[in-house]
């Protein structure tokens, strides 16, 4: 087998690399292998088990890919024969490649904990045959502890309690998370206050402040032992926190590579290897803020990585990453929370000073126009030395995902409070705040006030 | 009467430079001058007749402005004696000034029709009075005219026709546009058609390419006759057709200014008089994408105006406006439109050569989710010489408002399609698309495919 572009792995990073080849290059062939049946949509994945019910709801379709001309295979990969430029299968077949594209993902976190391979112990797979096996050990659970109370856990909790809401089952669900709240690497702690409080108005318990210490049972889970001694009943346990870069082929081939950053890559998204490429949670990156090396893996980035890399790798070095940039969004309950770039609390452990400019308005003017929420925040962060934006949070109205975005435009490039603050933007009484009290507008000239 | 600040205009501008005063100089003393009794949300007005149903339920409360400390007086200006620095008011009462903010707004263009004095027939003030006039004879109207086919007309057309449908009195309501399409200044023309339609589903006649000519009947209106002799019945007729800047103050005080472009100001917002600055509809502007000068009038850009020349005129000349820039949003029936900057016809009419990205996908992922529209879509423009994006149109969800507004940055900030395309955007299953199809990202990507 031949194929001038093949991609190892099917995710966000290397779905994007295909389509972007199949614009850029048309004439070139892509092979994208993956070891699953299909890609589920990643940030889909909670909402498999609520709001969805049934995993194959949640599927990216093959179809869109196979008629732009992209082949998809379902093999295990065993090698990269970097001499001979061809992907080894785990049968012996090989594919050759002229360029190759590593987006292998990254595999979910499996924290130490005695009793860990208990059944009905879970992590977040983008399987869908394992998140099928998922769905039938919720389905008749009873009481259900999720560790871990980032966006995934706390989504993941939110959803099943809402499964259990649909099939008539009260399901008991508790989110156990080590920091003082949910949410905390992400958004500001008043954001991540109103989301526990979401959480709880539906049914979820919520233990901050808390470390799982043993899952105990006779091989079937009964419950997580926490620290201080506590014991919380669990039919099942969802492990949610976080994932480590998947570089096992690339170390096996040779490639540089470290559990903790990824395979390391250039700002073109190139590894060591002139031919191979790396794009996504697999990959190395900085922070397009600071420039240090970033944890952030997110499908937003993958999907700008794999777009990169196949840009770079059809036409030349020309197409360069900015850098990672956290830009988050969720909803639970009846509140829509979205972050991007930095909180206070990472600035201030980056020792960058900053300045704040908040605003707390309705979302539609006059406040009591349909669909009005008359508490939309929001929250900018500004470096003090430059006057640059540097976070942005946001919570209200599902529009909360779209205002991040101007923020998360506005961090990448580089702009300051003044421009922000006099800059016009569209406002109408049915979608936003007044023109007068603009969020975006209003919080950067509260921060321009005191960066004078 | 003393005031160190006098400010003759209490809609958007003035009260934006009034709140913005208090921020930034709060020792000063604040007065606003206005000739109404009320200040009514501008963009507010044609969901009066529909969603609000009553006047006053669209006011702007003064207690927000009195609380800051600033006077409000509903008095007639008569002059202003620029030598002794002060407003002279129409009973020969005088209010002293050490700086002066004229934000007199703009007047409805009324046109030289036949017929235009007949009882029954409205434009859209600014004064909640009038604007109830023009409620009590809409209440009882069974055929209603709008003249103009732009936001305004578009949506007292939509608006009358709920009103009706609230008091269960069909309204027949008619649209007339002079151009091809309602909406064709500010928007690109398959969302013009788009909003035709909903208008039709809510039972508005849209008539484009149609010229009235005479307004008919015995003193109240009869009906309007087209310029191709066809008429059509009304009971009531409401003239949208745009605003003229109301020059006619600071003509009187021999400051610059013509009724095209309003009063002159530089880009510091302040008038041929060191002490008088201008903002809002009555002051001249220029473009933000071109540099000529802009008929944009706009309460966002208004508010950017008043805040720009209330900073400079406390702090000394050090904030500029960017120049104004048409971002517009509105809602008919079901459907969301946003535009910002140019439309293909107004770039090609300035001579500028651009390229277009555009997407059609659903704003959630997968696309089944609830308050999914499927048919979501972005049309970006970027010009050719420099890539930089001069205009962006969205359509579809309540959030078309604040997606338009990342565009509506970018083109404040001149981004081009390589940085649109490979920025990081913040997405979620419940209000986005999903992230290899983010409307912005990949719109941006299709133009930059084209401009390589």
């Amino acid at each position: 087998m031949k194929s001038d572009v093949v991609i190892i792995g099917g995710s966000a990073a290397g779905l994007m690399a295909a389509l972007t080849l199949k614009k850029r290059a048309p004439e070139k062939t892509v092979t994208i292998i993956r070891n699953v049946i299909n890609t589920p949509i990643p940030c889909g994945i909670p909402y498999i088990y609520g709001i969805m019910g049934q995993v194959n709801k949640n599927l990216i379709p093959d179809q869109g890919f196979i008629d732009q001309g992209i082949e998809i295979l379902q093999r295990e990969v065993e090698d990269i024969d970097r001499a001979d430029k061809a992907v080894v299968f785990s049968d012996g077949d090989r594919i050759s490649y002229d360029k190759l594209i590593i987006s292998t993902g990254s595999k979910p976190f499996v924290p130490p904990l005695a009793g860990i391979d208990k059944t009905n112990v879970f992590t977040v797979k983008k399987d869908p045959v394992y998140l099928q096996k998922v769905y039938t050990a919720l389905t008749p659970a009873r009481n259900v502890v999720v560790i871990g109370g980032g966006f995934i856990g706390v989504e993941m909790a939110e959803q099943i309690a809402l499964m259990g809401q649909k099939a008539g089952i009260e399901k008991k669900v508790t989110v156990l998370e080590m920091m003082p709240r949910c949410l905390m690497l992400a958004c500001e702690e008043e954001f991540c206050l109103e989301i526990e409080e979401e959480l709880k108005k539906v049914g979820v318990m919520v233990k901050t402040n808390c470390q799982a210490e043993e899952l105990i049972g006779n091989g079937g889970i009964k419950g997580v032992k926490l620290a201080n001694g506590e014991i919380i009943t669990a039919d099942a346990v969802v492990i949610g926190i976080g994932a480590q870069a998947n570089i096992d082929l690339a170390i096996k081939c040779g490639l540089e590579a470290d559990p903790r950053n990824g395979i390391k890559v250039d700002k073109y998204m190139q590894t060591d290897d002139a031919d191979i490429y790396a794009a996504g949670d697999c990959a190395s990156k900085f922070s397009c803020i600071t420039g240090k090396p970033s944890g952030i893996r997110l499908a937003s980035v993958a999907a700008s990585e794999g777009m990169i890399a196949a840009s770079n790798l059809c036409k030349g070095r020309s197409r360069v990453t900015m850098g990672a940039l956290g830009a988050f969004s969720t909803k639970v309950g009846n509140r829509s929370v979205a972050a991007a770039g930095m909180t206070s609390r990472s600035a201030t452990e980056e020792g960058i000073e900053f300045v704040v400019g908040e605003v707390t308005t309705p979302n539609r003017h006059p406040g009591h126009l349909p669909g009005s929420v008359s508490d939309m925040k929001i929250k900018l962060l500004f470096r003090r030395d430059n006057d640059q934006v540097i976070g942005g949070h946001v919570s209200g109205g599902d529009a909360a995902s779209d205002m991040v975005n101007i923020i998360a435009t506005a961090i990448q490039a580089n702009l300051t409070a003044e421009q922000l603050a006099v800059m016009q933007y569209a406002t109408h009484p049915l979608m936003t705040a007044s023109p007068l009290s603009y969020h975006v507008m209003l919080a950067a000239e509260n921060a321009a006030v005191k960066l004078r």
